[in-house]
This record gives C-alpha cells, structure tokens and sequence, in this order.
C-alpha cells in the first residue's frame, strides 16, 4: 500500500485575538489539579485527503480553500502542511 | 531570547465516527470551484505554554489534560507533541 500522504491544514486564532475556548480551557486546568500551563489557545485541525499526488498545484489549491472555506482570515491564522501516514 | 517550546494537542473523531462538520467541508468545496478532495475531518488543536523545561511529567500531565478535558476519549484520539517555536 505504502505511505498514504494527508494534507493537513492547522488554523489559529491570531494572536492578538481574544481566544474565549482557551481562557476556558486555561481556567478549567486548576480546578482539575493541574498547574504550570500558563496559556492555552484553541484552534481547528483539518486532515484532507486527496487523489493522487500531493503537487504544488494541490497545495496551492489547499491554500485557497483555507483561505475561503477553513479560516476566517481577519481573525485566523492558517497552515498547510503534508503528513505521511502509514 | 532563544526557542519557546510549546505542547501541541491535537484532537480528530476516531476513524469510525461520522463527522458532520468535515463532511459540510468537502460538500461545500465542488461549489466553491475545487475538485480532487476525497475526504476532509475536522478535529482541534490546542497550543499549550507552560512554565519552564518541557519534561516527561510535563507531558504526562498533558496526557491527562487531553483525557480528562480537551479530548472526549469515547469519540476522539489525541496527539500530544512538543513544537520548538521562535
């Protein structure tokens, strides 16, 4: 079968956004006991797969997908990125 | 200054799960004008600063912090990785 490849697209909000998820998330850790985590900040893993190779042309339309469809670019971060997986 | 590490948390529906959302994104990429994605998920990632050096029992917390509030374990598979960030 060999290595199938995933392209995986990472978005963030930006860091001067306010993150409600994370502060959440972070005011959450010390009533469960935990310490020393002194900021968290959520944001959304997508994991394409796609037919064929993973090209420039393939990313590059990854790209605009994320820009469109996946991140709210006034307030988002994004990444692309191609993972192996088995 | 040198590199921050940050804790990496990512969280994806278990391959068995439907997943509503992933599936509205790849409906919605034809109408967009994309072609040749064959299948999308839609998980979470969350960065996490702590204080201080990054070690086994920093990360093992991170583990229970995943099972116990960032992940549901019924549904969800985590990932727990370090990022060396600038």
């Amino acid at each position: 079968m060999g290595l199938v490849p995933r392209v995986v697209v990472d978005v963030m909000p930006k860091p001067e956004i306010l993150d409600p998820q994370g502060k959440a998330v972070l005011g959450a850790l010390p009533r469960l006991g935990f310490s020393g985590v002194t900021e968290v900040r959520q944001g959304k893993r997508f994991e394409l797969q796609v037919e064929g190779e993973v090209t420039e042309a393939v990313l590059a339309d990854v790209h605009r997908m994320a820009e469109m469809l996946l991140s709210n670019p006034v307030i988002e971060n994004f990444e692309v990125r191609v993972e192996e997986t088995a």
